[in-house]
């Protein structure tokens, strides 16, 4: 019987059909290394610097508007442009390109600079998920989006370049990789068992109660059983629907009280404003219909010991297969001995 | 015509079958993110509290040898253990893992706390490739391992805990998933061409020589077209050899000549002590003949704007898809400028 604990082993994401690697009794090694800075977050309200501030100036010249809640706009430099001529390149099937097009905006989640998911109301959150359904809806309507990735950056060290709390979302003509992956997973699942994967795994996570984080009438965040990253989490709707265009009012407040549970727990871990990269994958869209798709809600935190000190996915990682140390049941222990009030909250 | 160096576009890595995405027309972007740390460069050439050094303790009591060139030992803290029982769980086909097998090996490339390849000597660094392919002869050598991984984690930016120049061997009981894609895609072009796929790939890049960094008898150092990383560079071997096993000893004085020219180019651009993970990619062993797998070397750098700001493959990237602004092209130009005499070097 394989010891989770102790036996080094891999296990199978069943999204992706890749394995990764788990070093449990590796936990000991000391670390020397690099140690990250972390800023001092004594942030004012309102920065007369800040590009997302109400009444600001961006980098175009456009002034915000005095926004109440959230706020969106297309991304000053944008990656993807909406214009692009549908070129492709191609020699002796060597050197093979193709023109993307897409279109890039930035999400103000709050008016105010200082705040972040965690500190703000359940209320203030679904004005957020209803902007995010409202762009997802409108996104959709231009035929040649074929996908829409909403995501958030949070941290100077996962990247973000700017404090306000803000997301973003790149929508694109063709079917980014991750996203190719998990459609081929899921199909196959869905024809071999008339169910969504997701729907099944999700019952037997729920059956076992090892991993479970937060558990309401319409959602569940968990650690997945093949999770990478150490304190990495994965937001499931119970419903079995393919995008954010599905959920109902109910379903909206629902998930802004999951959103804030979790990140209030992860911000308890290491009493820090916790980084992390996360992301809504959603079935692609103009593409008919796609049942098999579950919609799902993807934590990628790098922290690994301490506000600190964070898991390197490097050398062996980035070119033999991703590797973590603990396991995911010790995170998922960790994630639910934190209190569900905020560590600053008094 | 798809204009590189102006339209949004993706490129596809012909060794993994996946695409990468070009915002060539980015670079414009301004920057008030996190900007690294740098550690000031003043090592001693020996440090007593180092655990690589010559004649010093390690963390299990062991005593380094007062070695000259290269060094090798099994790491203290091996994320994969030669013993473990090879057990199996699966439940409902859900939750599926394996116990995996391996020995991680820890390679001092010199007795010299302070060098690094760039500041070492050819004649030095060609002790260190005969040290990887007498290594890789005697970990062939064990049966039950199927695949050997050789690395190194530059730079404390790359996770990398101690500056002692020195690299990583882990090899294991099974194939990671990064070789697996390129067994398969190697495969495939081998089948229908009776050629590697990395013989046709280099012939075109030779007579384009758009792409191309370093070019002797028996090695080529180039910047792959489909490239994700900044300044990521690929060496390949001109005859195809599945691995470092066959390499003759003039070709190892060649790729001992190329790993040094390539890594002290990358240290000119900066000016700094370029931080990279770095690894040989190579036929899985104990599994039959490889005629398709062809011998190369990844090395994967994340500075991007300078000496302290790096490019950060976060939201977009891990849940969507890997993402560059500046082009491979324009990467190759900036190498080709650098002279090949280290700039701290009188
Ligand atoms: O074994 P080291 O050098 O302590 O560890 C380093 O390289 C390993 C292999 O890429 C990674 O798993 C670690 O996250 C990194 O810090
Ligand atoms: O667009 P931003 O926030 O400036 O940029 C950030 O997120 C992007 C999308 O994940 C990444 O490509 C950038 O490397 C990162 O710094």
């Amino acid at each position: 019987m394989l010891n989770f604990s102790e036996q080094p082993h891999k296990r199978k994401n069943l999204l992706t059909g890749e394995y990764i690697l788990v070093s449990p009794h590796r936990s000991k090694r000391p670390w020397q290394g690099q140690v990250e800075d972390l800023a001092p977050d004594n942030r004012p309200q309102y920065d007369p610097t800040c590009y997302l501030c109400p009444g600001n100036t961006r980098a175009d010249g456009t002034v915000n508007p005095e926004y109440n809640n959230s706020f969106v706009f297309v991304n000053d430099f944008s990656a993807l442009l909406a214009d692009t001529a549908l070129d492709i390149f191609n020699e002796e099937d060597l050197l093979k390109a193709e023109a993307e097009r897409g279109i890039c905006k930035v999400i103000s989640f709050s008016p105010r600079h200082d705040l972040t998911l965690p500190e703000m109301s359940a209320k203030e959150i679904q004005a957020v998920v209803d902007l995010w359904q409202r762009e997802f809806q409108e996104l959709a309507q231009h035929d040649w989006i074929k996908y829409i990735q909403i995501f958030e950056n949070k941290g100077s060290i996962m990247g973000c370049s700017n404090p306000h709390p803000h997301g973003q979302i790149w929508a694109q003509s063709s079917t980014p990789v991750e996203i190719q992956k998990e459609s081929e997973q899921q199909a196959d699942y869905f024809q071999r068992k008339g169910r969504t994967l997701l729907q099944d795994y999700l019952e037997l996570e729920l059956k076992k109660d090892e991993r479970i984080i937060v558990n309401n009438t319409h959602f569940v965040a968990l650690v997945p059983f093949w999770a990478a990253w150490p304190y990495e989490t994965m937001i499931i709707s119970k419903r079995a629907v393919p995008s954010i265009l599905e959920f109902t009012e109910e379903e909206k407040e629902d998930f802004a009280k999951t959103l804030q549970e979790l990140t209030i727990r992860y911000d308890n871990i290491f009493k820090t404003s916790f980084p992390y990269s996360a992301g809504m994958h959603q079935a692609p869209v103009n593409s008919g219909d796609h049942p098999e798709w579950h919609w799902h809600m993807h934590f990628y935190p790098p922290l690994l010991r301490s506000a600190t000190v964070k898991k390197f996915m490097v050398g062996y990682e980035m070119l033999a297969n991703p590797q973590r140390d603990i396991t995911p049941e010790q995170a998922a222990n960790t994630l639910k001995q934190q209190a569900t009030v905020h560590y600053k909250a008094k």
